[in-house]
């Protein structure tokens, strides 16, 4: 098993180091190949991942991912989103559960849902026009990207409460009722029980009744902006990881930017980062992936947080807490 | 004076009554036309709006307006969307203010801003192809729409407190840097404070720091899901007016569908469609608008309130209290 590693810029720097203790506490048989990528690269040398850089990570199972500051200079493409394409990663992943002792914005915690994002179609589809009286995006829709990932979250809905709710735009955007007819039609062959909203109904619903909710599917943007949303009720966009599975590979990185306000002072939290870790193993097929959920529940039962929290502990500090219980 | 009066569908039939009700209590000179429109007259008739209607609309200075159900059924355009674009509504605005002893999700009432939403492009464009393998919509930003928002934001900016948050996702759609762009050189000339944010952070960061910001300028879809979900922060949907403004006309409707679900029952909260009467005294130059603030205070304190807040009042009674007090 390989595993690339991308700290990348901001405080991926930092949260990155402090997950790979944690991973290197489970003491298995993994080479790790760390890659300087991103923004930070690319201000330097005008490149910010070669295709031999490509080629590495090809040749890797899997890669752990802290963040790249991205920017909207046309000449810039976000290395995520490349890397999102070039790995055929069509399904994003995105828990939304409480951490024991932590609350979001609501006060509550008795939610525990799955946002799968489409992952590799939508308005990322890169088929734009840009002029200055006059700029343009398609928003792709395809039976194929929907199939794969409607596939995904009744497999996942499958294990769990076998409950899937649809998130769209039909009644303005046409095209979505292709995402959700097709959703629907697979749901209903996988003997999955399924509803259907509207985005902004949903982003309402989220909020107010977090509870009823098992598994989410929806388009690429739409599961951007819930997830991030969603944050807010976990209690901190430091808390939310994510993965981003297709065929062959697997990325896992927290749902947070590079936080360039933050970075650099070691306060990041590295949580997200460290249930990325927790992902990875699951996704591994490692048994003792439970023990990080354990584990960070010692730490915070500790007080051992870092200033997002309400606490002074360092990002290293965290990190080697979880990494010290595992 | 002349306002057109669509109830549409729904719970639309009787929020708009009890918001009448409210208006006539002013006593202006203002001749009322109502118009039936909507899915249940296209289910009925095959069309759920005629040209002559839309004349008669053209005719009147200013609508009423309640919900009208919207479908994927290709064929059923949202004669909500026909009458945004022939009246050239471009601005939609949505003031986000907690109403007194109301409180939404998070318990707060630090917060008051308004999402001004464009209204007539982005995603919203109508330019798309759907097909049962591929289907696309086409998500249009154009300097012109661009700019006449931007101003439009400025302008009630500096009416408040000067401070602007341009929110677009041009990190992923480089066509949005169009938006940005125009937003803040806009911004820029008329001596408004601005910043800006990617829809994502966004989210979720009106949920964490709702007392931040003051006037949110975004594209069509973004403040339609950003809209909703701050109607949690208010308490609940049945709380959120929206005024769809142009050069010539202006266009009143709660926030909320038209709730097929309670829809029948009498039980629909009005006070959004009485806030949209308030909107619309505002509009018209009409110096006591804010009277209706005042009334809404004195019978939330009353306990007049419909079940979603968590009284018994049925929509009329608490439409008929706001319009004693007036
Ligand atoms: C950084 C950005 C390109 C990315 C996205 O929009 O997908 C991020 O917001 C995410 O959710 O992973
Ligand atoms: C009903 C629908 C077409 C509409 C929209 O998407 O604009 C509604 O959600 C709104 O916000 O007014």
């Amino acid at each position: 098993m390989k595993l690339a590693v991308i700290e990348g810029d901001g405080i991926g720097r930092e949260v990155i180091p402090a997950a790979v203790k944690v991973l290197d506490a489970f003491g298995l048989e993994l080479e790790k190949v760390p890659l300087e990528l991103g923004y930070t690269r690319w201000e330097k040398t005008g490149t910010a991942m070669s295709s031999d850089d490509l080629e590495t990570i090809k040749g890797c199972d899997a890669v752990l991912f802290g963040a790249v500051t991205t920017v909207p200079d046309p000449s810039y493409k976000s290395i995520l989103l490349t890397i999102r394409k070039e790995l055929d990663l069509y399904a994003n992943i995105r828990p939304i559960k409480p951490l024991p002792g932590i609350t979001g914005v609501t006060g509550r915690s008795d939610f525990d849902f799955i946002i799968v994002r489409e992952n590799a179609e939508g308005l990322y589809s890169g088929i734009e026009e840009i002029g200055p009286e006059f700029s343009w995006t398609k928003r792709i829709i395809t039976r194929k990207g929907s199939e794969r990932i409607a596939e995904y979250a009744c497999k996942l809905a499958k294990g769990r409460k076998k409950r899937l709710i649809i998130v769209h735009k039909s009644n303005v955007l046409k095209s979505d009722k292709l995402f959700l007819d097709i959703c629907r039609q697979t749901a209903a062959a996988r003997g999955v029980e399924y509803e259907d909203m509207l985005i902004d109904s949903m982003a309402y619903s989220l909020m107010m009744h977090p509870e009823r909710y098992d598994i989410v599917v929806t388009t690429n943007l739409f599961g951007d902006i819930l997830s991030d949303m969603c944050a807010a009720l976990v209690g901190s966009l430091g808390l939310v990881p994510s993965a981003n599975i297709g065929d062959k590979y697997a990325f896992f990185e927290p749902v947070h930017g590079s936080a360039p306000d933050i970075a650099g002072k070691g306060i990041a939290n590295p949580l997200a980062a460290i249930l990325c870790v927790k992902m990875l193993l699951e996704w591994m097929g490692e048994a003792r992936f439970q023990i990080i959920d354990e584990a960070i529940a010692h730490v915070l039962q500790q007080k051992i947080i870092t200033p997002d929290l309400g606490g002074t502990a360092s990002t290293m500090e965290v990190g080697n807490a979880v990494a010290e219980y595992v």
